[in-house]
């Protein structure tokens, strides 16, 4: 990937996407983390609702890395898995948003 | 402290005392879980309930160590804590029973 700047206003649009996308995701762990924890009765249950966490925690621990030097991929994997929407890019240079499709159509 | 021989019968009695004690315990950690996922909102309640789940499985996977030569150890340490009550233990020899009292009053 060609190295690419980022103004300061595009600096403002990408962290508050990410952070959107952090959210929705987050939202969602929270959301399957209730559904586990409703049937939860055994202590075998806890111990999954435990493993679950971590897997989670160590997904989006790598996935959720806020760099300029790899934050186009970060926004094309997210957009792919449908935590980030085309309308909370819209504001960032037709350029980015072109080459995040690009990655994201891989 | 002595060694201490385990009849067939103590062994069951033993075996169900554990478990019981182990059951009660895990029962309070999927009630405090329970409590903690409902106010969850935030991506660190997420993280504070991961934390809390990870400390509680390392204390019990240290705490509940079935081998005969620590068990009188383990069940003095459980009735300290509540999760065992003297009645889950009364039909274990007298001697048992004192050396747990014993080292539970330590």
């Amino acid at each position: 990937m060609n190295e690419i700047n980022w103004s300061k206003s595009e600096k403002v649009i990408a962290r508050r996407a990410f952070d959107t996308a952090y959210k929705r995701e987050c939202d969602a762990i929270i959301t399957k983390l209730k559904e586990m924890v409703v049937k939860a009765k055994e202590p075998d249950d806890i111990w999954q609702i435990h493993n679950y966490l971590t897997e989670q925690r160590e997904a989006i621990d790598e996935k959720y890395d806020y760099r300029y030097s790899i934050l186009i991929s970060v926004f094309a994997r997210v957009l792919n898995e449908g935590w980030l929407r085309q309308t909370d890019l819209e504001e960032l240079g037709e350029k980015k948003i072109e080459e995040i499709r690009k990655i994201a159509s891989l």
